[in-house]
């Protein structure tokens, strides 16, 4: 019940809905989003110039008929060998924080193939969020690229924040740490 | 056009769609994966005692009637201050590879009210990935938690690959890297 302009959860009460992980799970990383693509001619020049990602493997599944691309923010020099040698592989799949997009072939040639974005009904996925040093000067620079701005910075009641979308309408949230904590202290 | 058993793009084609990351995108990092959740009380002690993860913070939205809560795999004595405080939401919004479950107050009641785990058409999102050191014995240990399975690792042609579900039925995978790359070697 209560109060309308309450949250049902108290900070306490999320507290105490916490576990102290166990033993068992202290190697686990979070390692991967994945999320379906319609072409990748569009989402790799994408991820990787407009957004600095690097391809880090991409596997076929020519039984099942479709591509995984695993991109992620990572330095050159890191990256091991051929893009789909097993050594690769292993490192990829050992390093937090990558996307992969799956691409089930010849959905690049259907009219009617469109990716839900999960931001319309039905809802459930919303986004994923690239923490940037300087919004204004990373927008700005997006902006002269023509990518496509759900919020721009200065829009709205959050300023500061940004949300761009993907060649398939996926959104991607654009902001800075430090002036997240400023936008919600004034809350 | 081509052999329906060839895939789009070559590794050589998708190579040359690549660009190097512009030096503007150099301090990027991917921050967050958000998804809407029904009942942070089934959520929370999901994503900590379940999976490992830690409560990093909660912002509430009164005017907007939402709450977000941050979850990652970190160290306790990394994790600065109070769940709310400035300095902690800074430190946040700075980690790499959160999850951001985001809950409309009064889902919980709401009977009808399901997240679309993007896995039924319209399909989108498909799931996050955790890499455990060993996923039968992670596997086991979920089985005896009482966690949904869509596959276990011996289920099907992906040994030692599994699927399971948060309360919300969003699809989480468990995977070994080292694993990962054997499996496809013999693709």
């Amino acid at each position: 019940m209560g109060d309308s302009a309450t949250p049902p959860l108290s900070n306490a009460e999320a507290l105490n809905l916490c576990k102290e992980p166990p033993e068992d799970t202290k190697e686990f990383i979070m390692q991967q989003t994945m999320y379906r693509i319609k072409d990748p001619r569009k989402s790799i020049p994408f991820y990787t110039e407009v957004l600095g990602m690097r391809l880090l493997t991409k596997l076929d599944f020519p039984a099942m008929k479709f591509s995984l691309y695993f991109l992620g923010f990572e330095n050159k020099d890191d990256i091991k060998n051929e893009l789909s040698s097993s050594e690769r592989v292993a490192w990829t799949f050992g390093r937090k924080a990558t996307i992969e997009l799956t691409h089930n072939w010849g959905t690049e040639n259907d009219d009617n193939y469109k990716p839900h974005n999960g931001n319309q009904e039905p809802k459930g996925f919303g986004h994923i969020g690239v923490m940037v040093p300087d919004v204004n000067k990373a927008c700005e620079r997006f902006e002269k690229l023509g990518v496509n701005f759900v919020k721009k910075p200065n829009d709205g009641k959050m300023k500061g924040i940004a949300f761009i979308t993907d060649p398939d309408g996926y959104w991607i949230e654009i902001f800075n740490n430090k002036s997240v904590a400023d936008i919600v202290k004034n809350l």
